[in-house]
């Protein structure tokens, strides 16, 4: 076999072997292949894009570079993923809400990048917490006290870490074979048998075009599915943030303000919409209504919340943060954004929050920028509000004040405003299983 | 300006601005930008192509990128340039014929590779003949005697080099702006001001398709010509070798024949017709027919030949190969190819016999393969003869016997015979001014 014919081959259209597949990356790994191939292959890839069986091949392959977790002695055993979005503080409600009712979670979460924030981040505002476990830590964490997270370590999927470090230089990010394999590598190397995806779309979303989230979706569907996991997907809106809280420690305050039932309807829905799909595929409920009625009962009756302090103590955080948000930190320094004329909100766009809140300190704009954990956006008004003028929309807050001005300019203008209520926007757009 | 951009750019289909190509070039030679983002942007143009001010804008930066000759202070400098083909010993005809009309001929000639011949290959033979002119002595050479030829340097557009070493490996060799600015690249660094260009088409050339070789001839003189270089191509057929002879040793015999009035036909009428063009675009003359004619007697009275010899004892090789041919080395061994059937000839298939000669050892299939110089075929037969079945086709021959039976056999898979006699094909397809 020779790379320069398999470069011929995609570049003509015609479709690559598993075989194929199989020696581009172990070559690319061994160092055999030079990355000017793998990086003209990838781009051969982005124009004649990969069949379902290329996709499925280089995933496997990909899942298969390093180490895997093999949960497979072990029942009902779940990840979600996310496919990215502001103020998407999911993860942390889920998890323990899960947990409580008896789902396994075992979850590898990454750090925020660009506009979209990232678990990690958020769960290390709390004092203590690890994210960083051990391997049998982790493992052993998932079996007796039924939900871990850890960060993504370089031994998962490495072959999708160096595929991903040559997209990111070379054009090649978005190409939906290569982001659907790139994802579910991971999600298979984790082991989990039952994943849950989140695929976001609109504004804040990776991809805002509804057509191109719902292929995206299909795409890693039917992957995990071909691989033998069973996995669900969700199409669910990402015009605007989900909640009210975009930032590192003011996202797990609204996290623990819903594990208390306290949070905003669109983030206890979208947990609740998950959580449902995650019950059903491990086979821990069998009907969709009984599965969603125990979990929000889960919710009303503390056992989520207790479940996040026994999560939270597991991995060397301090519990106390359910009742001491003090604990997570405080901004030096606060700005309002008020409301520039009367109208209702007719958008609020979900990018242009996220983005300011990366001018605040809250995220990344290149992989190893410093975060600021306390850097936040705290909205009043979401779309559809009613808003006068000088009526204050938002806050914005950080440890820097001389970045608050311009954050919070910014911050206006992701508010758009119209003399007629706005139709109200569904948050879950489709499934797909 | 950064390189992630260009590749955006350019995969998405928007043109390059001289700027940004000039960014490219000098970062891919400074090592700055490594060489798997060249690999995916030659792959996103391979794609997406490029216009005529990128194209041209490409040429100028590769040519700039090393020595550049000048001969702006010379008058009637021209250069001929072939896109390869089987049989193709135009250069060492068409280089003594016009020195001995006046024009200067700076000549920078490759080695062969695939299924095509070089020039430098085939002078090689001639006992004592250097192929590597110091740049003074070559500049020197083509103002005192009029021609000069050597082979290229790797200060000559090292930045084409360094890009076709990448398109070898990445499968981007057969992209029309790539190949067009490589080939003028080369001919604007080596300052020739009037440059002829022969673009093959048909089995044995690199286009087949006689629209892409249009093509490619189009784009070539329009770069030329924008470049400041009066260029003119003719567009002319490859279907079957040219002459009789293909090799290296047998070549320089049918060059040498034709010097002397003996050669083949259609040999003598491309450099007739190539020579022409040159008279013409150097303003030497400036009428055709008085072009040509001038020519054919310079043939026929031997000053071409006389022109050749001195041509050869400037560049130290012996001159008296033009009377004993013995002095160009004898094959070992010969094996004859008989017709197989009674009919017309009704195709010979260069590419074929090309690869026969490969075969044999005339050629290389890999960069640095060593090659036997006395290798080499004799046809007796060619397009719309007539054979009856036994009779003499061709011979080959070469220094090791145990090539002969293999390339004789596929040698005879190039001729194909049909009852009827083949219309017959015209030798110039076309010219692009």
């Amino acid at each position: 076999m020779r790379m320069t014919e398999i470069l011929e081959k995609k570049k003509n259209g015609q479709p690559l072997t598993e075989a194929e597949i199989n020696y581009w990356i172990d070559g690319c790994m061994s160092g055999e292949i030079p990355d000017y191939q793998t990086a003209a292959l990838l781009m051969a890839i982005y124009f004649r894009g990969m069949n379902k069986e290329e996709t499925v091949a280089l995933t496997s392959a990909l899942a298969r570079s390093g180490q895997q977790l093999d949960f497979s002695g072990l029942a009902f055993v779940a990840d979600k993923h996310s496919t990215g979005g502001v103020g998407d503080k999911t993860t942390l409600v889920l998890l323990p809400l899960l947990g409580a009712a008896g789902v396994r979670m075992a979850k590898m979460s990454g750090r925020g990048l660009g506009h979209t924030g990232g678990t990690i981040d958020k769960l290390s505002c709390i004092p203590g917490f690890r994210t960083d476990l051990p391997r049998d830590v982790f493992l052993r964490q998932v079996e007796e006290l039924g939900l871990a997270l850890t960060g993504q370590t370089p031994e998962l999927a490495p072959a999708d870490g160096k595929l991903y470090a040559l997209r990111d230089v070379t054009a090649t990010v978005d190409s939906l074979p290569l982001i659907a394999s790139s994802v579910m590598s991971k999600k298979i190397a984790s082991g989990a048998r039952s994943i849950v995806l989140d695929v976001k779309t609109g504004s804040g979303a990776f991809f805002q075009s509804r057509e191109k989230a719902m292929a995206l979706a299909r795409l890693m569907v039917m992957i995990g599915n071909r691989i033998g996991r069973r996995t669900v997907a969700l199409l669910t809106s990402m015009e605007q943030p989900l909640g009210y809280a975009v930032g590192n420690h003011i996202e797990v305050l609204e996290a623990i303000a819903t594990l208390k039932g306290e949070g905003p309807e669109d983030l206890r829905e979208l947990c609740l919409a998950l959580g449902t799909e995650v019950m059903l595929l491990t086979g821990k409920e069998t009907d969709p209504a009984a599965a969603r009625e125990g979990l929000a009962t889960l919710l009303a009756g503390g056992e989520a919340l207790a479940m996040f302090r026994r999560f939270v103590a597991a991995q060397g955080g301090d519990p106390e943060v359910t009742e001491r948000p003090e604990l997570l930190g405080v901004p030096a320094a606060t700005r309002a954004v008020f409301a520039p004329e009367d109208g209702y909100i007719s958008r609020l766009d979900a990018r242009r929050v996220g983005e300011a809140a990366v001018m605040l300190g809250a995220g990344r704009e290149k992989k190893d920028d410093p975060v600021d954990l306390n850097a936040g956006i705290k909205l009043y008004k979401k779309t559809g509000d009613l808003a006068k003028a000088g009526e204050h929309l938002a806050d914005v807050f950080c440890n820097d004040p001389q970045k608050l001005r311009q954050a919070a300019e910014y911050l206006q203008s992701a508010f758009a405003f119209s003399q007629e209520k706005p139709p109200s926007q569904p948050l879950i757009l489709g499934r797909i299983a």
